[in-house]
């Protein structure tokens, strides 16, 4: 079958040909509609994050699919429901305690592979065989956007674990401030407006469509070039949420400064080593005097994927139309690996939602 | 009456001769038994921390109380009742929404007073009044160590925001590390010791009575000096839990290496300004990757007053003898503000406890 890999030695993704998926006992073969795009993608194919399956010449990528049974071979769906797959997977090793609690999104990198990143084929062919417990299924009129259920499950938990960090007192947070204005940032503002304040940061010049979004979203634009993110307190207001979606890491220090007290900031970024300067003291006090937290947060559970299955039916289409900037055949997919300011969202399509 | 405190302009503690308290509706008068001394007392005595209440020229110190029910007032108190007082009081301006729901501890210091500490006298004085809703009655075979309640409480309430933050999925710490053998460090490892694996930091040489302690609880001394934190996972190994009581920055950050997957810091020290480099794309890394989280924890409510109360019932006799290494008449208080690498915790004695 047809597939988007990156071989081995290579920085590039093409169109390869590799062999068709057996489903084993418990697993569904599913048929691939439509596979989502994003910056881990990116990292994939330069090679700076995850790594190849054992004894294999290439990955297949992706890892924000959505799909139709094809056959259910004894798990309970039925052919032709439409369903989305969790990324992460036992290791070689076989199972461990993480996937015996459904909770493998809380396992450390050394006790999971994660399928289109890290050790194991992803979703990007026109096949692909799951494990029942690791595929939600979701309504049929949600077909054509299943692949934003992958991403919007990150952030539902990463509020999960913020929400739950302060749920020992009263805590009803008024305003949030998410960094970055990456397709999961846009996501997480779609998410939080109408619920409170949203204000988003980012570093581009007007016209551009992730202002537009923000705007159309009723959420604030920040340009990080006039607004820093310590300074948002006084240009704004001191912010009960941050969600940090830049993997820039001297956020994950300046997000403390603009929170009000007893505030949480979510990370999700995932920095390379950088060396510099803090005021470890302001940061440390900061955190003590104000009951502040930090929660990194990574992956997401199929709990979260059944939250994000809800929460993308009420999120507003017009905003979800004006992000998915490109839809495209995955026998001409190499627009949907390119980058540039008119460029939010991209998934390679394998068959037509029905 | 007598009280001890510390005048305007000056940095040493001194028997005082203030007014007799009266007590306003709905406050119980209270004969004082014990005040304990901590470091936080310390700051307040040197100026370095807290505040002289408005048009006083004095304070009265002590934010550790015990003391009997003389006058209850019209409260729901008994004369003789055994009680302890909490530490925040609604500032000038008078109620707010903290001290309404019972949660004064989260409130941001310009929303509350702290008896002892900053703007409002503390409980270093033969009597003291107290509204109600601020006294917590305590068993009368407590009362000789009733002034552990205080800093007791303020590990409860730090450790309630860390298993919190750890709540939305199945989280089990099998070790801590306690950062700090300061009396509230040791308190710590007397209240985590038994439940998990404890490992308490320090910095000083055998013969030591803090590392007798750490020992006589069955916890690990670890010295900085030869094991500093972020190596305590290769030394010993990576902890499911961090307590800072030290107050030094550079923990703030290193603590999250010190943890292990899934891991969470409470940091509770308050430390000045100080400029340092860190490798804050390391931290970040770590916090996201392995799911870690930081909560800062300041002051402690009601509710942990109770908690800390029942737990105080709970840890070792022979530990907490050898914990308070000083309780001294008032007349002659002097001794429990010296300081020595023999002191680990002392009070001041108004009455002899029932």
């Amino acid at each position: 079958m047809n597939a988007i890999g990156v071989k081995r030695g290579e920085t590039r993704p093409q169109l390869l040909d590799v062999p068709d998926p057996e489903p084993a006992p418990n697993e569904a073969l599913v048929r691939t509609l439509r596979v989502g795009v994003d910056g881990t993608d990116h990292e994939v194919i330069s090679g700076s994050h995850g790594g190849f399956p054992e004894d294999e010449e290439y990955l297949v990528l992706g890892h924000e699919a959505v799909g139709v049974v094809e056959e259910p071979n004894g798990t309970s769906f039925e052919h032709g429901d439409i369903v989305v797959p969790t990324v992460r997977r036992p290791p070689a090793g076989g199972e461990n305690g993480y996937f015996a609690r459904e909770e493998a999104d809380m396992a450390p990198p050394e006790a999971t592979l994660e399928r289109g990143i890290d050790g194991a084929h992803g979703f990007m062919s026109e096949y692909f065989t799951s494990e029942e417990r690791f595929l939600v299924e979701i309504p049929p009129e949600l077909a054509h956007r299943g692949f934003l259920v992958e991403p919007v499950s990150i952030s539902e938990k990463a509020l999960e674990l913020a929400y739950t960090s302060r749920s020992s007192f009263e805590w009803e947070p008024d305003s949030a401030l998410v960094l970055g204005n990456g397709s999961l940032g846009l996501l997480t503002v779609a998410m939080l407006t109408g619920e409170m304040e949203v204000y988003c940061l980012g570093r581009r010049d007007r016209p551009d469509p992730t202002i537009d979004l923000i705007e159309q979203l009723d959420a604030t634009y920040v340009d990080s070039r006039q607004t820093p993110v310590e300074t948002v307190p006084e240009v704004h207001e001191p912010v009960d949420l941050v969600y940090e979606g830049t993997g820039y890491a001297k956020h994950a220090i300046q997000s403390v400064h603009a929170l009000a007290p007893n505030g949480v900031a979510a990370l999700l970024g995932i920095p390379d080593s950088w060396e510099f300067e803090i005021d470890g003291g302001r940061f440390h006090k900061e955190c003590v005097m104000y009951n502040k937290a930090i929660v990194g947060s990574v992956n997401s559970g199929p709990r979260h994927f059944r939250d994000a299955t809800d929460r993308l039916g009420t999120l507003p289409e017009s905003a979800l139309d004006a992000l998915v900037t490109n839809v495209v055949d995955y026998r001409a997919f190499e627009p949907a690996f390119e980058d540039g300011d008119e460029v939010i969202k991209t998934a390679v399509e394998f068959e037509s939602p029905p």
